[in-house]
């Protein structure tokens, strides 16, 4: 599955060609064996809050573990920085940790193609985080959509929620990243990013490039209790999210009991059936086929047999991640070593980059 | 010379009645040789902005070095990263780190007895930076004197800027620092370090020490244009103030064309004569005597030939020291070694205090 990528600026422009003439290589989403691996280095974060849903996994973690097939270099943080920028409990956050490395494990990423490692244990990103603290002005933060809703939510809120999405731009610029897969909600962020890598090269010469968003956030998987609003982790109403830990009964009646309508046919029309276009979508998107499939397979099928049919494919598609994550939950000996091996390899990046960066600022 | 204790806290009284029943075994400022020193971690840090000048010396450098008699552990921080929240070319930063370098040492700043390092490279003031940020909420650093005062100047300043009190923290907290020097102005920073400290301890467990003020900033040495200010670096009359760089002549040419008033008697009346005043309150700190015994001295003089024995004294103490600062500089590689040997010193602290917050956050 490639990523439609998104540009703002010029001098990365190229990888859209690349990508877009390379994209018509790929055979459902797998690089075939003929195929190169595009250049450029891709990163993304996920914050540590628990086992992901399948909004997440639809949304972006199966894209995650598509491009270990696409790109050269790949690396994928566990940003815990970030996560603090909430109150944590460290015994709960220590867990998370774990928790989300196991499944991104589970789900794909493969730590011989590409880096997995936890934020917190590569100095770097909060060293080169100030240095980028003192290129972006106060009012630079004040309009960027997390502030703007997290602070209001909670009246004021932190230094680091306020400063993180310069501590976003540190993770990417540090590892030199060309290309980010970031959801929607994270462009004006990764634009961040890019404004700081220019005006770091502006005034410190050319060091930085302008990484390109890939955007991932395509598919919109929505909450099953309240189909107008995103399937999300801290959804108050506990049949609204299937996470990738769920049973196979629990998928089963969290599907079953999805808000759907009064019309018993099964149709795609997002705008006036969201409930049972989601389960389409869902479907479309566990199956692997298109909406338009999916829709002619349903014929003469009622909504409520068609749920049945939408589980069964959910449940065949987590099934094996929920046991890989067992199993790996199981052993935290094997993910904390796994992570330190990541850290390290991050670390060996970092450095060198680092090291000049403090030299173009006048540091030594 | 030993300074006077300000703390806050319940916790840490101890060290003002240890350092009071102490201070009467000092002889002008240096330790008897039966004296033990006190214990508690001693930290400062300085902007590397140039060659310090008399008011810097006066006013702190000359208690940093007597620091070095009174307590068993102190560091002294070369804060470059605290520097780049104002625009910096990086030749001159360089240039500037080696000078501020060069001037501590020929200050007394003596690396057997203190590490002296430079801030940048020592990564985990930056990552408990941000760990601290996270504690911090906006509205507290709105009303700290430096945003409100810079950032007033520069219309709106940097994230650097807004943030940088709470690096001052991280700087002081990361060695557990028990006592730093600060002038009057810097009060409200190491107030946030206290509290800060203070929440930590609450959230994650007594851990960090609540640092106490030791004020140095009692001399205030004033402009020689205009003595109802403070002596400046940045001041743009040039005859205004007295750098450690000064050769005997600058020195003369400056005192002699200091202001004064139209009465030609010597006397210390700071309020209606602060010129004069300046003038009797540098003699007495340059040459370790009291206000009183300077004017006595001064019997019979009037200001035109009080300003030649001023200028002399001023000479005679700056002297070696700049002619130690000429030696120095002619050495980087020397300089950048002590630095290095310093950073070595101060990581070697720091990386076990980060590896227990790291623990206590829940990162591992």
């Amino acid at each position: 599955m490639a990523l439609p990528v998104r540009c703002t600026v010029k001098s990365v422009f190229r990888f859209i060609h690349e990508s877009n003439s390379h994209r018509r290589l790929f055979k459902a989403g797998k690089a075939t064996e003929t195929t190169s691996l595009l250049k450029g280095q891709v990163f993304s974060g996920i914050q540590p809050t628990g086992v992901p849903h399948l909004g997440n996994y639809l949304g972006a973690l199966e894209s995650w573990v598509a491009l270990q097939n696409e790109y050269s270099a790949v690396m994928y943080s566990i940003v815990d920085l970030h996560s603090i920028t909430q109150p944590q409990g460290p015994h709960m956050l220590r867990d998370n940790i774990l928790d989300m490395a196991a499944s991104l494990l589970a789900c794909g990423i493969d730590p011989t193609r590409s880096i997995l490692f936890q934020q917190s244990q590569v100095s770097e990103h909060a060293e080169l985080s100030w240095i980028l603290g003192c290129l972006t002005s106060m009012p630079r933060l004040r309009h960027l959509p997390q502030w703007k809703m997290k602070s209001k939510q909670k009246n004021e809120g932190s230094v680091g929620l306020y400063t993180y999405p310069v501590l976003q731009a540190a993770d990417i610029l540090l590892y030199k990243s060309t290309h980010v897969p970031v959801g929607e909600d994270q462009i004006q962020h990764l634009e961040l990013a890019q404004d700081l890598a220019r005006i770091f090269n502006n005034q410190y010469g050319e060091f930085f490039p302008e990484p390109c968003a890939l955007l991932s956030g395509t598919r919109k998987v929505k909450s099953l209790r309240d189909p107008s609003s995103k399937m999300s982790k801290s959804d108050p109403q506990k049949l609204a999210t299937v996470f990738l830990t769920d049973t196979p009964d629990d998928i089963v009646l969290k599907i079953r009991r999805a808000v759907t309508d009064f019309t018993s046919e099964v149709t795609y029309e997002p705008e006036s059936r969201p409930g049972v276009s989601n389960l389409v979508s869902m479907h479309a998107a566990v199956s692997g086929q298109s909406v338009e499939e999916v829709v002619r397979l349903t014929e003469g099928m009622d909504t409520g047999q068609y749920k049945n049919v939408v589980a069964e494919a959910i449940v065949q598609k987590l099934q094996p991640i929920r046991l890989e994550i067992q199993r790996l939950r199981a052993d935290r000996g094997h993910l904390e070593s796994l992570l330190a091996k990541g850290a390290e390899k991050a670390r060996s990046l970092a450095a060198p980059v680092m090291t000049e960066v403090r030299k173009l600022v006048g540091f030594c």
